[in-house]
């Protein structure tokens, strides 16, 4: 198995990414190589000092660009080999099983959109966010901004496609509970849209537990809520920043005493355990899914940690086939209901 | 001063409202006479057991029926003395100045939109609701759901509102921030209705910042942020369950040694001092900004101290004035950019 990953996707630059490699390569027994992408010369020097210079599951493919974090999806035109563009390529021309895009995220999906293409009869793609629920299972959000407007329809694709992903690769049993994000638990609720997309839901192949509100997402209500990805969106960077704002306030109460501050050494464990948690590193990047590969799009900020997670993700991903699983579900929904036709 | 309060609009009954009023009482030096509203026979004895009862500065308007939690605004045609339609009552014809309701915030926009009316030439209200920050002061996030769908015009209408209720009853200062929520920074982002909400933010007589992501309602980078109900409400109910899921898990996190165990006990003024912060309770309930009354929505878990910070923010909105400023507002903006005209 070969798994590529954009090597200059960082804020840090590439030794996070590599440092994540490195975890990857001692942990996963897979024997999978990892193709990193970037510039040559500055991969290199830092892949010596990871001590993976010349490591045998480790191959540099060079690329002159790099897509900066700034640079709109429009710039890829004039980027034709930046690290991106031939992350994808390597998918696309069948060099690697997976692919993993950190940085950039829109021009992430825009090079992986227009690069692979999407599983037939699919036209578009949706962001599938794994968080940590109160049960202790994670729950996908999909779509998490790929598309900001979603039809009915699209919503019953999410669904189909974040189940499977939930049930092969997250493990999180045989029937994952659907929920439609809405302002209400009732049938009926939301505008004409979200009414369309909850009677297709009752038809998809998915175990679909009908409406769900923003705080289902948390208490461990479902394995999947549905969305478009303006909702999601705002809500995942809500979230992201409220559990950051939530541990500030925290260090800076403990800064109230020294009985405080002891209480504060006295709690390093739990500490340790809740940002296990919290962490999203924990579920490892968030795939794309519908494009016509394997793509899991990480954070510009990714730790090691994350890294090696997203390379995880992507890795069994590739085993269990998830899109030929995808793929297979999406023909038993055109058979039962023809995709497309209801809304 | 007289402010109304729905008696019976809590999950857990009179009670912890009663405790909320006599909390009031207590420290608000203002005179103002707080007007219960519910069953009067179940309300005496609850007023009795407080210590209330004969008090000089309450009153009992006895309602004899209830919309209970679960019920559609429909229903309200046959609880025509349920306790919200009477509160709405009493602002409405004069008898008091302002009116907390709590429990069914279905029921209790319907009521209060149909009984009260809107600010001219409003056609709509929008739930403000403010929400702690990272630098500590707070952002209202308006719309939380009185409405699904916004216009661009609504949502200038919500900015200038919101700004005005930020700057004289939160103490925000002489101009806060506005930021337009999107999927990015950068103006043209989003679907067209954003960007014609941008453009007629520009032209408001508000401080606008320009867009804003998810987790700037959070890091402290504006005092009011914008959106549409559907968004607002998801948003706002996904955080308040993670921000108690992460307090359910550092809670487990502190179980698990006798080390941590006392860590735990030596935290507790760390604990206190973050509950505070996080504390929604702690800016009391939320305006419904647009009609013709000075409204604050309560939840129906409202714990005393809820139930006495909406009472203040009601008399302090009262005091200040805020519907008239708010109409000033709109009389200024009528005059530079016509409401209803742009879009």
């Amino acid at each position: 198995m070969r798994l590529a990953i954009d090597a200059m996707g960082n804020d840090a630059g590439p030794p996070p990414i590599v440092e994540g490699v490195r975890l990857f390569l001692e942990r996963d027994d897979s024997g999978a190589t990892v193709v990193l992408v970037g510039r040559e010369e500055v991969l290199r020097p830092v892949l010596a000092d990871a001590g993976l210079e010349g490591h045998e599951r480790v191959e540099i493919v060079h690329a002159t660009q790099v897509m900066e974090m700034h640079e709109k999806v429009a710039h890829l035109r004039e980027k034709r080999d930046s690290s991106i563009i031939r992350l994808v390529g390597e998918v696309k021309e069948g060099r690697a099983d997976a692919m993993v895009a950190l940085g950039n995220t829109a021009a992430a999906i825009g090079a992986t959109c227009l690069g692979l293409g999407f599983l037939k009869p699919l036209h578009r793609a949706g962001i599938a966010v794994p968080v940590p629920t109160r049960e202790g299972h994670p729950c996908v959000v999909i779509d998490m901004g790929a598309n900001t407007c979603a039809k009915p329809r699209h919503l019953r694709d999410y669904a189909v496609m974040a189940s499977v992903y939930s049930r092969r690769v997250l493990h999180t049993g045989d029937a994952p509970r659907v929920g439609l994000l809405n302002v209400g638990e009732e049938a009926g609720k939301g505008n004409k849209s979200l009414r369309e997309a909850y009677e297709l839901l009752q038809q998809a192949p998915v175990n679909f537990v009908g409406n769900v509100e923003g705080g289902d997402i948390y208490n461990g209500a479902c394995e999947v809520v549905v969305c478009d990805g303006f909702t999601g969106n705002t809500i995942l960077k809500a979230s992201e920043e409220l559990a950051s704002t939530v541990a500030a306030w925290l260090r800076e109460a403990y800064g109230a005493s020294w009985v405080t501050k002891i209480g504060a050494l006295l709690s390093r464990r739990a500490f340790r355990i809740l940002k296990k948690r919290i962490s999203y590193a924990e579920y490892g990047g968030a795939p794309l899914l519908g494009v016509d590969g394997v793509c899991i799009i990480g954070h510009g900020r990714s730790s090691p940690d994350a890294v090696y997670n997203a390379l995880r993700v992507a890795g069994e991903s590739v085993h269990v086939g998830l899109n030929g699983l995808i793929r297979s579900e999406l023909v038993t929904l055109a058979a039962g209901s023809p995709v497309g036709s209801a809304a």
